[in-house]
């Protein structure tokens, strides 16, 4: 079970999720939480760009924040399983957690795909998956459906 | 073999390449480039941030300056193989071919580590791969050579 301080961090991403969603936008948002000091590092939501994921965003401003290359210690929390290129970045800056809604099995890329972490060689965070599950899946089914409608129209 | 055009694309590479080398920086470099309209879109070079790779810049450099999302029938010329992060970023704005000179045992994410483009369920650019290799690999190398005679003095 996860513990309150999570929950709410999740719920965080949740709410950061809503508001894309609101703005017909991907609902897919990162967190980048301190579990130590309980401190929230960065925050940011999917952009329109094609690489403007969430969680790259979110790694960006907490590495200019911090000023330094690596965030040990620290745990990213998002909407959905990272893709790959995302799956990667959270092992180049050494992030200790991942945590994530529901999974992509389409475009994931730790559960699903190429596997990122299966490669022995690089930083392996520690993944705590299926978080708001059902929730998160919502988020993203809503938009698709929103989607389709707009396209009907 | 490479033709003319080619050639010296990943000649610009290769001094882009040189100038990050010539400032003490991670000597890769990632050029854009329409082969029909024989026009180079977009060039970068790594930056000093953990993810600041060539190959997301130029490719953010691009689908900013062509207003598009995707950029079928460009190509991508780098330094050395792509790492995951960048090999995914590279398929999911379908770009048509990699050219790249070096292989990067440690970090490649093409022909090492997770293998990104064996994925069946994404882009798969055309790989072009061993290009002025041992140019590309000498400037790597000298950027650790350099590195560990600064660590010594």
């Amino acid at each position: 079970m996860l513990n309150k301080v999570s929950q709410r961090i999740m719920e965080r991403v949740l709410e950061l999720s809503q508001n894309n969603l609101d703005e017909n936008k991907v609902p897919i948002a990162a967190v980048i939480f301190d579990p130590q000091a309980k401190k929230i590092i960065s925050e940011a939501k999917n952009t329109d760009d094609p690489l403007g994921h969430a969680e790259m965003h979110a790694i960006r401003k907490a590495t200019k924040k911090l000023k330094q290359d690596r965030l040990n210690g620290l745990d990213i929390y998002v909407t959905i399983e990272p893709c790959p290129m995302c799956a990667y970045a959270i092992s180049k800056v050494n992030l200790t957690k991942v945590y994530f809604g529901c999974e992509d099995q389409k475009g994931g890329g730790i559960f699903n795909g190429v596997k990122v972490y299966s490669n022995s060689n690089i930083w392996k965070p520690e993944v705590i998956s299926h978080v708001y599950e059902s929730e998160s899946r919502n988020l993203i089914q809503q938009f698709f459906k929103n989607k389709r409608k707009n396209k009907a129209l």
